[in-house]
């Protein structure tokens, strides 16, 4: 029952679920881009609608790769490890790379119209996310990818790094939706509470993002959907399971 | 080195992280009622500050109590297991009816005052919010303080109900964000980028909501804080892992 030679089998509905998830955050980045096409006039980045850049950069960047950057290691169960770490971290860059140019696209926006910065609790949590996230990104790759930390170091730090991961993962989408909020509450006013399409449109798109991070929190925490052992890392555990067992248990 | 007869003591950490947890809970509590009495009027039933009600009952139910409730399998980890669920059923009780209390509150303000109800994405997830929470301890009590359940059937069930519990703890949290951003935005209007006192108060206590749902999930995810098995549940388990060894695996 318990050979772990071969290539274990996916977990019977794994594929569903991250079917279903792709599916929603598809659905999330093209909502948003219609929202923004539908009542925002579109984006742009040398005119007023350079705000427009801002909702749609972060919600592909720092929603929809950031929870396709976690999915890795459920996706790609039989790979060797090697190649699922880097195409983590790689999905963390472009995640990075596409938010700050989010980023820049409302500070930009701010500074030509004459607007304050950083007084919100939308733009508070946002410059956490994104200071956390880029610690994490630094913190992980000199752990993970850099060939310098110890087996035990490693295995250490790593609850820690799927922690944070997920609980950055989900601040990003909490974000989002103050963001959204206050991108509805600043234009639509009064008009909100009259069931304007706008409203409606973006009040679904809201539920489709804590969907989500739902769907994505529930792939990465099922027990029974963790990534299995290689035979190679099993070997490798092992022996550090040998060396270490003398070592004391209370020092944690 | 395994020996489950004694009561295993706590792993050392733990105790300070759920001090911390309080600490901040507490905090966000007062702050909530501090904010409430210093920007807006205070609270009262049967008047316009009756609206001040509902944040304040559904910091209470929905984020204390709740967060806390969740806490009990890690705080009482040698009490006996019934007792344990009998006091985990019991808080997300008191908060649901707090957060009724101050569910009514807001119904009653926007009927007083001609409001629309339900229109904004802060509303749509708070029922959805108090439907689930409302779903899933139905399901839990008639699971597993209903007699009627068998040992199967609640190992079974018992993942999805923690997910599912934490899930609708975090949707809470997030949904008093967006409620927060929402009272701030309608009160302060434009002056809320001058940094007012009151927008900078609402933004760390919205930091703060942030850092004890963090906390809690800390706490009720780390692997070696999970509540042991007592030794009756242990040998329960035993026999029931013999009775359905032959069961198919493939089942899941």
């Amino acid at each position: 029952m318990e050979g772990p030679a071969s290539p274990a089998p996916a977990p019977g509905a794994l594929p569903y679920y991250v079917a279903f998830s792709q599916l929603l955050g598809l659905t999330v980045v093209a909502m948003t881009g219609a929202w923004l096409g539908m009542y925002r006039g579109g984006i742009a980045w040398e005119s007023a609608l350079q705000f427009n850049v801002h909702p749609l950069c972060m919600v592909i960047g720092l929603v929809f790769l950031q929870g396709d950057a976690l999915l890795v290691y459920r996706v790609f169960r039989n790979e060797a490890k090697r190649t699922t770490k880097v195409l983590h971290g790689l999905l963390h860059v472009f995640a990075f790379v596409i938010a700050l140019v989010g980023l820049v696209a409302v500070f930009e926006h701010h500074r030509k119209k004459g607007y304050a910065d950083l007084y919100s609790l939308h733009s508070w949590c946002g410059i956490l996310v994104f200071a956390l996230f880029f610690a994490q990104w630094l913190v992980g790759f000199s752990f993970f990818l850099f060939p310098g930390a110890s087996f035990s170091l490693r295995s250490r730090y790593r609850p820690q790094h799927v922690f944070f991961g997920a609980a950055i993962f989900l601040l990003s989408v909490a974000t989002a939706l103050l963001g959204l909020k206050e991108a509805l509450l600043f234009e639509l006013g009064t008009k909100y509470s009259t069931f304007e399409p706008e409203g409606v449109l973006a009040n679904v798109l809201g539920l489709l993002l804590a969907a989500f991070a739902t769907v994505v929190l529930y792939i990465l925490t099922r027990a029974d959907w963790k990534r299995p052992l290689q035979a190679e890392e099993q070997a490798l555990s092992m022996d550090f399971k040998t060396l270490t067992e003398g070592d004391s248990p209370s020092s944690q």
